[in-house]
């Protein structure tokens, strides 16, 4: 990049403080280092976010830091991972300028401290195009242990943790829906959208306890659906077990119709699993400090069924199975 | 990504066929698993590629999959690291059409073939803006031996593989320079800006012989500079060293001005690097068949002086510099 060189440079002084990790070589070298763990297999996992996309132009930076660096870190969290660093790829258009990035850099830095993670590296260019963010994020796992999608067995729950629509239901009220609702509960569903929770501490928890397990990004059934794919299992829900927000519901109401709308809202980042042992996993939920809900069973077959409270299924538009 | 899904699912399915390491899960997976290597380090870079600025709309998809891969090769190459496996992280424009990508995948699959690396994750999503892509790379080189910008001592000699300014002839031709120069000329500059090589043996076989290196992609004379800055040493380099093809020597001539031209441009992904014995360099090159050149000498001091044949210094527009 020849055309902005002092302003990458600026830029690289920004972000030089986050590389606190003494594999960073705090941001003067080509590559860093990052040390292996005895014992420990690395997990490594990317997600890209761009402007217009995924999140808005004028959305506040530091949040846009925190959702980017979040959703990766939900990621090792639903494979039980611990964060050991991560890696930012940023392509700036020319309206950014270097409070932009300073606001950006500071969410960042927040949330390293928050979820004990450095900055180990990454690259910044110009673009003609809109703000893109990548970043690329490591963890360590016990070797051999680390929770895959695959290996949801017939007989065992499915579990999900927190709450279900939420983030969807902030982004209905960022798009204007919702405008008799309270500030309370406005500020509670958008917060979720924006600046989702990754459930670190339950997904390290559930190691050894879950059979399958991943992140809710796409919608709960959509991902449910991804679970029961590799795993070669059908996997039934039931619409009444769904934990549902008390905030969501004085958005959307509580109908079958509002239950639907929530199980194929995307962007909640809670922990949708398999598992055996009820007893563990509350066990697990209760050491993690996470509400735990059980929501169903593995059964033989393919597929995801939800069913209402008579347990006749209830059809899932297409919709909710191809998010991606 | 609800926009474009069933799309989306053709293109993972493109992708999955590279994800060879059983740690990838055939891409089915949220994370892929490194196994660590007993011993070793993980070394770990990233690099964004944007269309329109480090590449051009209509080059060809294989050439910019392979050009991708390869600077992060090169990154790994210059740190002493053999290749582990790498992530991608694809914005795509609506225009690129299932024939692009299976062409840039094709140009992924002969690279990782060439390098040994295995594709372990990505992520894929649309983008109003232009085509942008996010590889980052892993490797593994012995615990602490990573080869450092920093380390350079007065006394030590300069070094660099192959040839330099020969990707920026390619690109001058690119951009419409040299309408006189022969088809093989041509084909040798243009095939260097195009696809480097990343010179991973020698990088192997200079772990413990360099005592800093990087590769050259902001031009040699920015590149040393950046060593020098953070080895604290000043880099003395002789214009009439410098390994000059024939090839850039029929595009530019070989005049002090047409050789402080090659000095300063980038694209090259040769490795620059200082080590204290000149046999022990010679040795490593010979091993790995690469030929290698000594420059010039590590000094006291800062900066790089460029000095012609006379023992003068040549002026280095500042431009040589600030690349970034």
């Amino acid at each position: 990049m020849a055309d902005r060189p002092s302003e990458f440079a600026l830029i690289a002084e920004v972000f030089a403080p986050l590389a606190t990790a003494p594999g960073a070589f705090g941001l003067t070298d080509d590559a860093a280092v990052l040390p292996a763990r005895a014992g420990c297999d690395l997990v490594v996992t990317t997600d890209v976010l761009v402007e217009g996309v995924h999140f808005l132009a004028d959305d506040p930076p530091d949040s846009i830091a925190k959702k980017a660096l979040r959703v990766n870190l939900s990621d090792l969290a639903a494979k039980g991972a611990e964060p050991a660093g991560y890696l930012l790829a940023l392509s700036l258009p020319e309206r950014i300028d270097l409070n932009w990035i300073e606001d950006f850099a500071r969410g960042l830095g927040d949330d390293q401290t928050a979820f004990d993670l450095p900055l180990l590296g990454g690259d910044t260019t110009a673009t003609p195009g809109p703000l893109t963010l990548a970043i690329t994020a490591m963890g360590y796992v016990p070797a051999g242990k680390m929770i895959r999608r695959a290996g949801a067995m017939p007989g065992d729950g499915v579990f999900v943790s927190g709450t279900v629509g939420d983030a969807g239901g902030g982004l209905a009220i960022l798009k204007g829906e919702g405008a008799a609702l309270g500030a309370s509960e406005r500020a509670q569903l958008t917060g979720r959208y924006r600046v989702p929770t990754p459930r670190l501490a339950l997904g390290q928890g559930l190691r050894g306890i879950a059979s399958a397990a991943l992140d809710v990004s796409d919608g709960l059934i959509a991902d449910l659906a991804h679970i029961a794919e590799v795993s070669g299992v059908r996997i039934v829900v039931e619409a009444e077990r769904m934990p549902y927000s008390a905030a969501l519901r004085a958005l959307w109401g509580d109908t079958p119709k509002a239950r639907l709308r929530a199980a194929t809202s995307g962007d909640d980042y809670e922990i949708a699993f398999t598992a055996r042992s009820d007893n563990a996993v509350l066990e697990a939920a209760r050491h993690a400090g996470v509400p735990v809900t059980r929501l169903g069973r593995v059964e033989a077959g393919s597929g995801v069924a939800l069913l209402d409270s008579g347990g006749r299924e209830i059809t899932v538009p297409r919709a909710g199975f191809t998010h991606f």
